[in-house]
C-alpha cells in the first residue's frame, strides 16, 4: 500500500510516496508529465534498477548517465560533468531529471538541476535508508568544496520523490546502518518516544522487517515534511536537523570524503552532541549515554578517528555553514527528543569533547 | 536626487536607487546592515571606483578581488575559482557580495551568490548602461558554456541595485553603444512612444546628458520592474525581454564570446527580429527600416558576420534556452512596441532572414 505524505510550500507542494514496487510503475512518476527526461544514477544501483526504472520512464539507453559510486564525485566539478552532459544530450528546460540513488546521486543531480538553464524540475528515486529518509526530502542540494561538506549548492525543491522500500533489499548492510545514523538523529532531536521504539526494534529494522522499514520511513519523513513546510531556507527550525552534522562534516572534510560514509560520520558527530549537552548540564548523563548505546547498537562509530585532533576539528567545524559572523553554532539536545541550536557553547566544554573523542561525561 | 524604483517582489522585494553621487556613499548600500561584506569587480572598473566602494562599505583591501575584464571570464570554472576564494576568505552565510561592474561581473557574482552556501544576499553595482537598464535588474544571473549563453545560472534576486550614473562618464564610447542596444530593445517591445523618444534624442544620451540619460535609465528599469514583478521566473511575459536574444545568443557563440560585446549581438539580433517580423506581415516594413535605423544610428551593427551560414545558425538557435520539447520559440514584432513570443515561425521566413543576415524585407 502506498503512503503520500506531502510537503507543503504553496505552489511547490510535492509528494513523496512510500510504498513498494514503485519503480517498475510509470504512474510513480506522473509528475514528469510526458516531458523530456534524463536519467542519473551511480555504478552500485544501475546493475539492480537502471534498465527497470528506464523502462518505467520510457527513455532511450543514451538518456541515462551512471556515474561513480561514492561521495567523491560530489563535487562542483563533477556537477559541470553533468550539466556539460545535459547540455550535449540538449535537454530542454522544460525538462525532467530522475535521481535514481542515495544521498550523493540525489544531491549532485539536485544541484545540476537547480542551475541547468536556471533551474529545472527534477524527481528524487532514493535506494539507500538515508536518502529515503533524509537527504531526498525538503530540497537541499549540493556538492562539496575541500574547504568542507555541502558548501556550494542551492535550495530546489523535487517535483517528488518516490521512495521505493523494495530498493532496501539490495542495499549493503553498512549502507543501511549509515542510514540509522539519520533515523537515530530523528529520535534524538525531536522525538522521545520514536527514540525508544527504536532501541526496541532495531533488531527488526536492521533485519530488513517491513512493518518496522515503514514505520521509519513514514516517521521520519513526517518530522522532515514538517519541519521543512515551516521552514524552507533554514532561517529557524531547519537548523535542528543539523544535529551532529558540525562535527560529522569535520570528520568528513578530515578524512577526504573516503574513511566514512555520511551517515557514519553523523553517527560520530551525534554522539559528540550528546556529550558536549551532557558536559553542559543540558542533557541526563543517562541520556546521552543511550543515544551512544543505541549508535553503537547499529554497528556504527561512536568516535572521530585518532588523528583528528582538537585544533583541526575546530579550525574544520569553523568552516560550516551554520557559522554567523565568525561565531560557531551548534544544534545540542536540552533533553532526549528536545534539540536547540545554540551559539553559547562555552569553549571547556566544547573542548573537553573534543579532546576525549567524546567520551559520555559521568 | 535619487529616485527609487522597486521590485515589487513581496518578501524579496527590492529597490534600485537610480542617481549620482551614489556610490561614494555608505547609505547607498545599507540593506548590508554591518554584515560582512566581499568586493567583486573587473580590471576595467578597479582603476576607476574599487577604492571609493571598498571605502564607503569599509572593507579590508584583501576583502576585494579584481577579475579581468570580458565575457570570456563568465564560465562555470570562472564561477568556481570566485567561490574558491569566498570560501578561502570564509565568508559566512550571512555575508554580502556587492558586485561592481557590468553584465559580467553582475552575472558571475550573482550566480556565484546564488549557490555560495546555498545563496548569500548580494548588492549590484552596475556600472556600464547594459548593466543600469537590463541586466543589473530582475535577479538573471548565470554563465556561458561553450555550448551557448547563460545555459548555466540562477534566478537570484539581489538586496538592493545601486545605479550611479555617475559611472557612465569613464564607459568607454563602445560599451555605451552596446547598452544601447539593450535601450532600442525596450521602445521596441513595449513602448512605441519611448521608440520614438529615442530616435529623436539619441544624439543627447550619446553625448552623455544628464537629463536624458536619467529618463532613459528611469523608463528602462520601470519597465523591467514592471514585468518581473508580474513573471518573476520567465514562463510568461518575462520572455518578451528577450528579443533579439535567441539570434544575438548564437552570434555570441559562435564568435567565442570576443567579437562582439553582448549589446553588440543583441542589436544585430533585433534587426533580424524585425525582420522575421516583417516577413512574416506582422510588423509594418517601415517600423523594420525604422528599427535598423535606429540600431544604425547608435553605432551598432545591424547584420550577423558573413561567416555564420544558415545552417550553424539555426543550430546554435536550437541550445537556446527558451527551446521547449524541441521546438525553437522566437520573440517576434506584432508591431512597433507590441512583442510576442510564438512558436509558429514558418521555416521560410526564418530562412530568408537567416540567408539574407537581415537585410529588411521590401
Amino acid at each position: 500500500m502506498t503512503k503520500t505524505i506531502n510537503i507543503e510550500l504553496g505552489a511547490r507542494r510535492y509528494p513523496i510516496r512510500i510504498g513498494r514496487g514503485l519503480l517498475d510503475v510509470a504512474e510513480s512518476y506522473r509528475e514528469r508529465d510526458a516531458r523530456p527526461g534524463r536519467l542519473l544514477t551511480d555504478s552500485n544501483v544501475a546493475p539492480h534498477y537502471l534498465e527497470r526504472v528506464r523502462k518505467a520512464l520510457g527513455l532511450a539507453p543514451e538518456h541515462c548517465r551512471v556515474i561513480a559510486a561514492g561521495e567523491a564525485q560530489k563535487t562542483y566539478d563533477g556537477a559541470g560533468e553533468l550539466l556539460d552532459w545535459l547540455l550535449e544530450s540538449r535537454l530542454s528546460r522544460n525538462g525532467v531529471l530522475v535521481t535514481l540513488g542515495g544521498g550523493v546521486v540525489g544531491d549532485l543531480g539536485g544541484f545540476a538541476s537547480a542551475v541547468y538553464q536556471r533551474g529545472i524540475d527534477f524527481i528524487q528515486v532514493p535506494t539507500t535508508l538515508l536518502a529515503l529518509v533524509d537527504s531526498s526530502v525538503g530540497g537541499k542540494t549540493g556538492v562539496n568544496h575541500a574547504r568542507g561538506k555541502n558548501l556550494i549548492g542551492a535550495f530546489h525543491q523535487p517535483l517528488a520523490v518516490v521512495a521505493d522500500l523494495d530498493t532496501l533489499r539490495t542495499l549493503p548492510a553498512r549502507e543501511l546502518r549509515a542510514g540509522l545514523a539519520e533515523v537515530i538523529k530523528y529520535g534524538m532531536l525531536g522525538d522521545a518516544t520514536f527514540f525508544g521504539w527504536l532501541e526496541e526494534n532495531l533488531s527488526k529494522v536492521l533485519a530488513l522487517d517491513r512493518v518496522a522499514l515503514q514505520h521509519v520511513v513514514e516517521t521520519c519523513c513526517s518530522m522532515k515534511a514538517g519541519i521543512v513546510a515551516q521552514d524552507e531556507h533554514e532561517s529557524g527550525v531547519r537548523a535542528l536537523l543539523n544535529l551532529g552534522h558540525t562535527f560529522g562534516h569535520a570528520v568528513e572534510t578530515h578524512t577526504g570524503y573516503s574513511t566514512f560514509l555520511h551517515g557514519e560520520a553523523v553517527a560520530i558527530g551525534l554522539c559528540m552532541a550528546a556529550d558536549v549537552s551532557a558536559r553542559l548540564g543540558w542533557l541526563a548523563p543517562v541520556d546521552a549515554a543511550r543515544c551512544v548505546c543505541l549508535v553503537a547498537s547499529a554497528g556504527l562509530p561512536t568516535r572521530p578517528p585518532a588523528d583528528l585532533g582538537p585544533a583541526r576539528f575546530l579550525e574544520l567545524m569553523g568552516a560550516d555553514k551554520k557559522v554567523k559572523s565568525g561565531r560557531l553554532r551548534l544544534v545540542l539536545l536540552r533533553a532526549l527528543g528536545r534539540a536547540e541550536l545554540t551559539a553559547e557553547v562555552p569553549a571547556e566544554a566544547l573542548m573537553a569533547t573534543l579532546v576525549s573523542g567524546g567520551a559520555v561525561a559521568a
